[in-house]
Formats: structure tokens, sequence, C-alpha cells
């Protein structure tokens, strides 16, 4: 068993399915739920997902030797702060948020200093549902945590880390904070603002009720995203913001581009733009 | 039987679709079938998909009652200057093209006027696939065709097209070929631009390699389109140039406030966004 007592900070599918994976694979003594909702963690802990609950976080970090941090990216800082001072000594500490960058710097505001013990981290997995009831032990199985620690970070607790997820049935890289945020903005933030932002516009046309009534699939698939939680997307955003800004920057000048190039009649700019899009996105499917 | 010959001038996933499904309704005498590649003629036949074959648009059309054209929109002006003088008295034309405007135009362009037999259309259903080997005969079972006649058109030949595809499953709407092009331009080419341009623009980052590494099933969903046919959405770009240009254009304006917004941190602005889109989203999928 390579976890005596496990704290997790936000019940949800995340935080729910981490427990559930370490449980079926029984790696783990006890586990104690934090969070907000009564509810919540009451029906977490009558589908067994966790043992007991607190609302407050020093109270559930105290004797936790593996602390998982499942909460907004936005109530990252005061996560810290409420459990400072109530950490055990041997504690790992480490969270599922989707930038990395804020993370440790939330980390480091409230220590003073990076944190030996902090492993931050990204397991790249996620439905649109939320809840605890949404959650499943096998959520981590074949995808890709990605582990994101400087410098000061003891190896020891990375190990620990590394070994928590590989239980759930994961596969772990490692990868600088920055290199990590560049490239989620890339492959993750950027779609959903893609997507966010065409329902938006369109919803603002005159002709929404007719747009909506003639999409296919295409549309459809293209759209899922936008379904998401906004608030969750916002805090991304924020916590993102240069590597996020400078690609939907760079997405308007492509924009301008090939408004020009079809209004020019530009028919070799669209046929090159068009073919070298099919022809890495086939090598991406094909890698699969 | 409501077809005594169809014609059908481009046997792909659309044409050899619809020849599958008229036949398996028991609704057509014979289907001749019309293109340039000889292998992929003969394939239709050996599937019983068409009866015979010429690459002869003035042969197909000799002595058909229902002609119908699915080929490139680039392809449409060629087509109706080679049926030109061999169309039968009673022939009923119409198309699959995902533009009616251009190809009422091309059409005339040709006849040097509205020609009263032909009946601008467009089944909104499709693969990624191409070629007769992935047309099946329940491609259009449930799935919206829009027709778009004009003034000249003859009100016979529309019902008779109407007839044609009811037979085939579909659900019929008649609407004004600039109403078409400007609701597809949202719903279809537009999201189609946009996924093309997403994956181009990353194919040239010097962090491509991770991107395509790290990229989950949402990118999976939102990049799917870009392996689409380009020269086809090239012509689809062409053809619509207006109301896709401009849509491209708003989108463009669209991320620069978006950019304006994050660098800002303008919670209010991305909350609304987002907000906005996923009611839109939401509503969308509960109404299908």
């Amino acid at each position: 068993m390579i976890i005596r007592k496990l704290a997790v900070i936000g019940v949800g599918l995340i935080g729910g399915s981490l427990a559930r994976a370490l449980r079926a694979a029984g790696q783990v003594g006890d586990i104690v739920g934090c969070g907000r909702g009564r509810e919540n963690l009451e029906k977490a802990v009558e589908l067994g997902v966790i043992d007991s609950y607190t609302h407050e976080i020093g109270e559930a970090v105290a004797g936790a030797d593996m602390v998982f941090l499942a909460v907004p990216l936005g109530a990252m800082r005061d996560a810290f702060t409420a459990m400072k001072g109530h950490l055990a000594e041997d504690a790992v500490i480490t969270d599922g948020g989707s930038v990395k960058g804020s993370v440790i710097a939330d980390c480091e505001a409230v220590f003073g200093k990076a944190l030996p013990g902090f492993v931050a981290g990204h397991p790249i997995a996620g439905t649109e549902k939320n809840g605890v009831e949404a959650s499943f032990a096998e959520l981590y199985q074949n995808r890709r945590v990605i582990l994101t620690p400087v410098s000061e970070t003891d190896e020891r607790a990375i190990e620990r880390v590394e070994a928590m997820w590989r239980y759930c049935g994961a596969e772990i890289n490692r990868m600088a904070p920055e290199d990590h945020d560049r490239v989620l903005a890339a492959t993750s933030h950027l779609p959903h603002m893609l997507a966010f932002a065409l329902v938006d516009m369109l919803s603002r046309v005159d002709y929404e009720e007719d747009i909506f009534k003639y999409a296919a699939g295409g549309f459809r698939d293209f759209t899922r995203i936008a379904s998401s939680n906004p608030i969750m997307w916002r805090d991304i955003c924020v916590a993102n913001k240069d590597a996020v800004a400078s690609l939907v920057d760079s997405y308007a000048d492509e924009m301008t581009l090939l408004a020009k190039a079809i209004r020019e009649d530009d028919i070799d700019t669209l046929t090159q733009m068009f073919t070298n899009a099919k022809k890495h996105r086939d090598a991406f499917i094909d890698g699969i």
C-alpha cells in the first residue's frame, strides 16, 4: 500500500476517479474528502469513494501522506493557504490543474518558496460531466499524466506521485511547467476558445434559429467542447494568459489571411492551407 | 416507380448512396453512372449501385427523366455544358452541391436563363469517406435535404425531386438559395475553415511534435473535419465566397476581442462569452 492516508481536496470527476482507482488497486488506506458541498461529499461516502469528509482543508490534510488538489485553478491559492501549518512531515502534495505555472506560483506565494513536497501535475483525462457521481476508477487507464516538477522538488516526492498514477493505469511524462502550458494552450485551451467563440458569435446573428436547425454532425462535434464549464475555462484563460492570448492573436491573423484569400480567389493559398492541415490531421490520427 | 432512368453524374459517396437508396426503395428502373475514373465506375457496376456507365455526360443523360449531379462545385458548369442538347423533354435535374447560388448561376450561364427542370438541392449528409465503396442506402435516412428552387422552377419538377428524396428517407425543406448559402456558411463552411486553419497554424510551431503527442479527445473531435477533402473545400470557399469571407472576418474580430479580454483579465467578458456559448450549445443538443 503506497498511501497511508489520502486527502482529496475537491471530490468531483477528477478527484473522485483518483480515489476510486487507488482503492481499486488496493494502494490506499484511509481516504478523506474535502469540499464545500455537503450533499456531494455525503454522496461520495455513500458511493464508497471516500471514507469520511470535512469542509476544512487543514483538517483534511492532517496526517495525510498524500494530498491531491482537484479544485478550480482560481481556488488553488486559497487551498494552499488553508493547508499551511497543517501538513504532515512526510506529506506529498500534487494537483490536477490544467495550467501548471500558475499553480506553482500560487504555492510559492503562500509558502514563500518552492515546496519540495509539491509535485505539480496534470492528468490529461476528463469528460464533460461533473461531480463525484460521474467519477469512475478507469478514467486514467492509458491516459497521460504530465508532471512538472521544478529544481527544488524532492525527487522522492516525484517518485511517489509517479507510483500513484502508475497504479491508476496512467502513462507518466515529465515536462517543464512552461512547456506544459504552451503545449496545452495549443491542444486544449485554444480549441476551447475557438468553440466558445464560434457558438457565441453565431448566437447573435439574426438567422440563429436556422443555423441550429440545419446544423449537421460536423457542427455537433466541432462545438461539443463549447458545452464545457464556463467558469473553469475562464480560470484557465486567466491562469495561462500569455500562452493562450498569443495563440488567439496568431489565430486572428490566420483568419484575416484566410478571409483575404477567399475574397481574392487565391486558390493556391487555400489549397495549400487545407492540404497541409489534412496531411497533419491524418498523420495525427494514424499516430494514435 | 417514380424514376424510369436515373443518370448519376459522379458516382461517389453522395451519388452512389442516392442510387442505392432508390434501388432499395424499388423506385428506379435503369441507373446509368457517369464519371472519369473507369475503376470506380466498374466497382459501382460490380456492387450493383449502377447498371451501366459511360464517361460522356451527354450520353448518360440521354433518355433520363432524372439527372443527379454529384460532381465538385468547380465542375458543375462544365457538367451543364456537356448535358446541353442531350436532355430528354421530361428531364428533371437536381444536384448535391454544398453551395446553391453558384450552381444556379452556372446553370443559367450555360443555358442563358433559369432552367425550369433544374431544382437545386443539398442533402445535408455525408461522411469523411469518398468513393462508391463508401456509399450506402441509408445515408439519407432522417437527414435533411434543402431544395432551393427559384421563381422560374417548374413546380412539378420540384415535386418529383421531393418525392425522390422522400423515398430515400429524408426530410425536405425549401429555402431561398441565398438563405441556404448564408446558413450553411455558418454551420458547415466556417467550422471547416476554423479546423483547417487551426491544424495548419499548429503544424508550423516549433513544438508541433509535442502538440500532437499530448492532444486529447477534445482536440481529436475538434479537428476531425480538417481531414476532409481539401479540393472540395477550396471549391466551396470560392463558390460561397461572400458569405464565408464575411463570417471569417467576423470571427477574426471575435478572436481579437477575446485575446484582449484574456490579456486584460477581463473576467466579465470571458464569463459572459463562455456562459452564453454553453447555453446555446446545450439548447442545440437538447433540440436534436
